[in-house]
């Protein structure tokens, strides 16, 4: 394991140089985290279809259990178990609308992953970056477990456990674990633990921070004790197993019927009493059991819907954990959020919510949020709801700000809430939700057919570990 | 499927145009031999080990099932679960001697296939044409069920099924089914059926031709009446569903313990009661069924061991089938041959035997071969005997030639006998029979461990069944 030994080394040396401004010491999370041994035992894996544009590069790269889609190009750089989706990139001669300016995209947009380290990762979407339209990179960075680097090009920083940088170009920042930062454009900051930070600049500003002493119970993280712990990665250790042998099959025949608008990943794991209705994307790696998919609904990569029940056109971003959970039409759940009822103490969520990313209902009593509201934080009892929850009609009135416990809002709420309006409707149409059989398509019927190779790492000697050079194109 | 169609449409016109003086219309061949919608069926796959060079480029081609190693590029071809196997190629520097030349290779050798049709064809060793020592070229071809290319460049041929052609460069040729050719070079040939045809120009001829109404009872063949048919076909039709699991499941365990100098290809079949001895190589596609494989002994593919024994160095070529059959110490079967006794009544082969390329002994009443014995044809009791074998050390002494029923041997003996036992050394040797833990590794110690990626086309549109393009280096 020569190579990857001294290519682990080249890659922290690189991001140290990058955080040196933040006195950030990334040795200790880089070799204490991920064991090399593992990255020989899991093959990675890309995508075939005549739906997605193809053209993928790896070169000098460990790429152990790793995804990748569209085009999309890896050097020097080792991912494990990430999710490297290039499937809703800009195309030559697309028009990215910039404030007032309509800028033509050049060259078919490629994700480029450089001197990187990402660890069970989802890099999506595309560069929402006016400087940089064609080329999403990801350069100099350390990812850990369930970051989500979504349409944010991201040089020389450090993302935690359960972070995620959303529509936002970041160079040399350190995000703390389970935070969600949606800026524009962010440099040289250092952002604490759970902190959810929302701003378009001239129009709104959104600050939550959820409480150390509940987030530790959450994800508790520190290298020095080893990998990450807490509630979040109990859950996911427990349902680990079941993954098995969705991964061991070369050719899996799917456990139930689907509608033929539909789609449900071959690399998904279904539990016994799964329904999933018309137009409905099940995304690789997700995870379904005793749940009711209703029309339009999604979950997306690394969900996980467990005794639950969304009627439709309800959105499961990725990351986003529902059980015991009854959603009703038009719900949004942002990522990473975990939502937990009890058998006969669910918790119901009205039609029209919009549960903000990064948000933690989990209740033994149970729970119900009325129709159109718009949630944050973290609720554990009724108690809790009228410091981490409005009416959204109210929340669209607020003109100067608010601040509510933990959260502080400042500008224009009707802008807030219209964009997520914007971007959830978004959403469900590249989803396929609208689908009526001809026009409307999205990824839930693009993804119906896909083809996966695999690829392997050398198996022994000085390159054990390392994967050979490959290109592929249409 | 409009690009697959096309593709096998230009790859036939191109061998009708090299074929043309031979009047051969090889249309209903390509037409009606398989249809083109098992090309989506099955994920090809490559080899990645440290111990082999890694070079292959595909581009506009089908490669369903095959299977790649070493330096090859593939274009503009159909290989439809062939074995392309480069890892005994040439490398720069290398010295060949021909004749009282030593010729230096130039570059590595690479197998390049183009504008070809391989059917389960097995594609192995190097080019041992002077003319072309670093292009191991198949152009233009046609080959059938499980025809062997055996370093052999090849262009502008037609290789009826279970036809070999051996350290022969051939151009414009047509080989007849189960027909055996060694000869150096030949063009403009059109080679019956059933013709085991071995010449060294100056030193020996040897030439035997099957009867053909014993032939049509193992393999019968005309593209009116479908695919091939007869004992063979029927016996690998028998054991075909045994293939499944082995290609279904992304990572096998050995059933079975073996020794740490020898190797069990994760593609092979292994039954209940195997026994696997020191330096002993199962290769991929191989099938193995209560029997005992001793010491240095080999399976290489597409053989089948059943119900037998292997004392120790034996050598099993490629599509070699041995059914209740007793082979005492290095005995050598030959490619494509077919040895079944029963179960009271095994055939047994004394120590040092060479049984022919294309030999067949079948038998219900079992029989025994003499130590040191040459085999040849088709023998169905001991009343064949007499005339399709003779002691070796008789063989030598052939000084002028020899007629024996269907068989004519020119020439010299113990020059015939001499290189057939020399070719054995280095088969043993090169398979790593004669590992002694630290010297002489073969493929038996080479092959244990390498990581196999798969391939897989597109699954729908135009371009259903063609893979994309492809380029791997190390």
């Amino acid at each position: 394991m020569r190579d990857i030994t001294s290519l682990l080394h080249r890659i922290t040396q690189r991001i140290s140089i990058n955080l040196r401004e933040q006195h950030f010491d990334i040795h200790p999370y880089v070799e204490r985290t991920i064991p090399l041994s593992q990255m020989i035992k899991f093959y990675a894996f890309y995508g075939i279809t005549p739906h997605h544009p193809l053209n993928f590069h790896f070169s000098h790269s460990s790429l152990a259990g790793s995804y990748f889609l569209g085009k999309c190009s890896v050097d020097h750089s080792i991912l494990y178990k990430s999710d490297i989706r290039g499937d809703e990139l800009k195309h030559k001669g697309d028009i990215f609308p910039f404030e007032n300016a309509s800028i033509t995209v050049h060259e078919d947009e490629a994700i480029d992953v450089r001197d990187s380290f990402l660890i069970k990762t989802l890099v999506h979407n595309f560069s929402h970056d006016p400087e940089s339209l064609e080329n999403f990179f990801i350069h100099d960075t350390l990812a850990m477990h369930y970051a989500n680097i979504h349409g944010s090009p991201t040089e020389g920083c450090f993302m935690e456990p359960f972070s995620t940088v959303d529509l936002t170009t970041q160079h040399d920042c350190v995000i703390g674990r389970f935070s969600y930062i949606q800026v524009g454009e962010m440099s040289h900051l250092k952002i604490p633990a759970g902190t959810i930070w929302i701003r378009k600049p001239g129009a709104f500003n959104f600050l939550y921070r959820f409480p150390q002493h509940i987030l530790d119970r959450y994800i508790l993280y520190d290298p020095i004790s080893g990998p990450p712990r807490g509630i979040f990665m109990d859950f996911l250790e427990a349902r680990k197993a079941d993954f098995k042998r969705v991964f061991d099959v070369m050719h899996i025949d799917p456990s139930i019927k689907i509608p033929a608008g539909a789609s449900l990943d071959r690399y998904a794991v279904v539990k016994p009493k799964v329904q999933i209705g018309e137009n409905v994307l099940v995304a690789q790696r997700s995870y379904l059991e005793n749940c009711w998919m209703g029309k339009g609904a999604n979950a997306q990569e690394n969900c996980y819907i467990i005794n639950s029940r969304l009627e439709g056109y309800d959105v499961t971003a990725h990351g986003a954990k529902l059980i015991h959970s009854m959603l009703d039409r038009n719900v949004f759940v942002g990522f990473n959020s975990f939502i937990r009822g009890q058998m006969d103490h669910p918790v119901r969520i009205g039609k029209g919510c919009i549960v903000m990313p990064h948000t933690i209902i989990d209740t033994p009593a149970g729970i119900t949020i009325p129709d159109d509201h718009l949630v944050w934080g973290i609720i554990e009892s009724e108690a809790d709801l009228p410091h981490h929850s409005m009416a959204i009609e109210q929340f669209s009135r607020i003109s100067e700000g608010l601040m509510v416990r933990d959260m502080m809002f400042e500008g224009d709420g009707a802008a807030f809430v219209h964009a997520f309006r914007h971007r959830i409707e978004h959403i469900l149409e590249a989803n396929g939700a609208y689908f009526d059989g001809i026009h409307n398509q999205g990824h839930a019927q693009k993804n119906r057919f896909i083809a996966f190779n695999t690829i392997q790492p050398y198996p022994d000697g000085d390159r054990m570990g390392m994967y050979p050079t490959i290109d592929i194109r249409p």
